[in-house]
């Protein structure tokens, strides 16, 4: 095989001589100290662990218009299965295994497990967020990944990128071994970039690494319909004794110039036929769905040195009937990009305030080493 | 290192240039659609899952009269460990671990973890199956991987080839932590090819990919003792309360010619001491080893256009004893092998009528990518 | 990326073409038989298993200054997790996952989950060791890996060679996730090489490999004290209901010469508040700390043809108040390094005095392959 030029950063790349495929490997580490004072003890309580370990294997199979990914973790964070009945007693070890077929240069359709194209925050890779990891916006109502098909479709109008996304998948996350539960999940989203693309796909990119010397904004919606789900958060969660719908709405938009960087997401999840599904003799909710609604904003500023920082507000407001505690987050993050997101070292300290408990704060220091 | 001719479907090839080892890294993911009707509800039940994803890592080490070959499974389907208590409450990620020692040009010593010299359904890879995935005769009487010594003869008789595999193994199967249960596994096996070798190694590969211009036949026969074992299929299932010595024939036999193939296999296993352990108070069985025996009858016809039709008749009769349901089953495949074995779509239809139960069918679609 | 000259036993190695980044990557195994006569039956209890099955990425990234280290451990013995509450419900796949940034040519600090510097006998690989495994003194008392900061420092006065390290870690061992339970863990090595530096850092390698020309000696002592630790052995073990501080001594050296080695290690544990837990109601010890001595003394010497003979005493002599059993530990150990320790089989036989009980013997024949 001839070999590209690989770079840090851009993994090993390997083409075979007769260009019949190519593969490009790559593998990261985090390492993340988090520690917080415990209100109730006055206690500082920390930990530090491998937050991710990633191998991840991609490039094109037989011919340029089939491409795959595979992605595996195996960072203890990232595997452990809350389900173990139905995944087999297995540890969770695949990310992604998706294969990308171009039907047009316009037009791909995905088949197998990666992330749904939800909100903005979560479909940004671990690797490349402006601070520590994600908000608590995501935490409640991401989508995840799933298994399933995706239809992509991206064209420009003038100067104007536009992307329509659907996808029908099996609604219970990733890693599921057995039959799905209820009916299936369906995403849709729309994507309008008015003053055209992101320098290096900036639009999934935390921070703007890029310095656009133009304005540059993305502005999205995501619809998802997951039918009869049985896990608390559609493809994350505890399975529940009952099944629900939900509905959620996703408005995010990403916007960046020189530097300056600025994130919002907003999310609404509803149940229609009622998020709690059961009660204790008390009347205290034992088992609900996670609905409601969240907002998120974020913006930095990227110096000339590479050191960054940037400030994020987020909003959690679950449905009243659930029970689940009303919470808002203050985040200061400060970050040095030694090599863009490929070696960098961030921290983030969160004032976090929850209905009916006293504030806390939360201190995180983050090392990210990705070939 | 000097690089060797990578070709899609044969892996990244890497020579040291001292030639002092190779390895050859691959890998590859099988993305399994499968539904049916469950006819007590009326349902279409179904499940999207990657049923396969591998890591493969072979060559030569130091000389290249010394192979080797590590394979890892990390799919969920691949690894969840049955009985935690002997694997050290871990996954059992590694298929294969195995040292191939050259002792003569036809004599091997292979040392490790590996396939048994059984059926040849089961020593057929995963990945060259003529239907999305094995029989039932399979599933209820394969040997598995174990780990332990073969020994492996192959000659020449003017155009015949022969072949005679002995094997020793613990008798529990992969990844047992544990000390051995009982005594050991013993198989034999012989293997007549009257017209020659197969080009490409296709007694051993699904469907006549290579297109014989010649008839080619393989016939052969196994015979496996595992001595007191505690699993109810020998290297596989669950660890039953009692012992048992189990005997397990296999006779099977592969033909091909003009991308026509056919596969036969007859097992036979008997549990002398009788296969049946606990029987509740109503004389029910609770606990009992799966004896009996099965026929699997296959054939295909591989289109110059790479698609292929095949037809797949299975029996299984257990022995009455054991309870367990005979069954049998009718597979009409239809595949589309684009690459090979390497890149292809495979689906399948099973008929499956089971001893007093309603008839059901089961649709299976798998798309296969392997570098 | 240019390649650099891989060798058997040193992995695939890669240069990006821009020397910003490099990669080894290698993988191996072990395969070991172990067997031994149970006195209470008079049975021979055997297994075989793969005993370690790896894969390691190590090289720099950015600047030569900065080095990363990744290995996976994929076998059951490897990976199994005792105490899923602490660690996600997932294996613990992660061995090292470090960075090592060289702050002067004799500074380096460690960022990450790898070995503490503990007792030389568990920092020198498990690939490189003089007999099959390690003894019991490590079994017993060390510091196996553990996540946080070592800072390492190495200079030179005339030929002699010292070494500093010192470490702040989280105290409970590799691939925990949740918060840190009492303090952290302090532990301090010196070393002094009075005849200057091994070949081939042969004083962290078991046998006489490189067959020194002048005698080479490492003498080393190394204290830690484990704040409040929640698990019977500090870094391992199970979670006991109390906790203890811990303080742990090693004394070890490593003298080689002429293809004659000898190692010999001392460790004494205390819990200044006692090691005992809790007893049942008849005052037997149901939860204890693991304290006490333990001494293991072992000598080679390698013959011209790469066999070796050599022997071990290993005396574990716990707290009488534990009520663990004392043990003696003699063994033989006969070794074939074909290509070093990258490929060799080794055996050994070892007769077990413990207190109170018959004495037992253990054989253990086991093959490395390393690329």
């Amino acid at each position: 095989q001839t070999v590209n030029e690989s770079k840090f950063g851009k993994g090993l790349q390997f083409v075979a001589a007769d260009s019949s495929f190519s593969l490009k490997f790559s593998t990261r580490f985090q390492l993340l100290y988090q520690g917080g004072n415990t209100p109730t003890t006055g206690n500082w309580d920390d930990r530090f662990l491998i937050r991710r370990a990633r191998l991840k294997f991609d490039g094109f199979a037989f011919s340029p218009k089939l491409e795959y990914k595979i992605e595996f973790g195996l960072s203890n964070s990232d595997i452990g299965s809350d389900v173990p009945d139905l995944t087999n007693n297995a540890d969770n070890i695949i990310l992604d295994a998706v294969a990308k077929w171009h039907l047009t240069p316009n037009l791909q359709l995905w088949v197998g497990q990666t992330k749904l194209p939800g909100n903005r925050e979560r479909v940004v890779s671990s690797q490349k967020l402006q601070f520590v990891d994600r908000s608590l916006l995501n935490s409640r109502f991401n989508l995840d990944r799933d298994a399933g098909l995706q239809l992509r479709h991206e064209h420009q109008l003038g100067p104007v990128v536009l992307r329509e996304i659907g996808s029908i998948s099996m609604g219970e996350g990733r890693d599921i071994t057995v039959n799905n539960t209820g009916g299936y999940d369906y995403t849709g989203r729309f994507e309008i970039l008015p003053f055209g693309a992101f320098e290096g796909d900036g639009d999934y990119v935390g921070s703007d690494m890029e310095r656009e010397q133009t304005p540059k904004l993305a502005l999205a919606t995501s619809f998802d319909y997951n039918s009869n789900t049985a896990r608390a958060q559609g493809q994350l969660g505890d399975f529940l004794t009952e099944r629900r719908s939900l509905r959620t709405w996703f408005v995010d938009a990403m916007f960046k110039y020189r530097g300056f960087s600025a994130m919002g997401e907003y999310a609404d999840r509803k149940a229609p036929d009622g998020p709690v599904v059961l009660r204790d003799e008390l009347g205290d909710v034992t088992e609900t769905f996670v609905t409601g609604t969240a907002l998120n904003l974020q913006a930095g500023y990227l110096l000339p040195s590479n050191w960054e920082v940037a400030g994020r507000y987020t909003d959690f407001n679950p449905t009243a009937v659930t029970g689940i505690r009303q919470q808002d987050q203050y985040t200061l993050g400060v970050s040095k990009y030694i090599v863009g997101h490929s070696l960098k070292v961030q921290s983030d300290v969160t004032l976090i305030q929850e209905a009916n408990r006293e504030d806390r704060t939360q201190f995180r220091l983050q090392m990210e080493l990705a070939l």
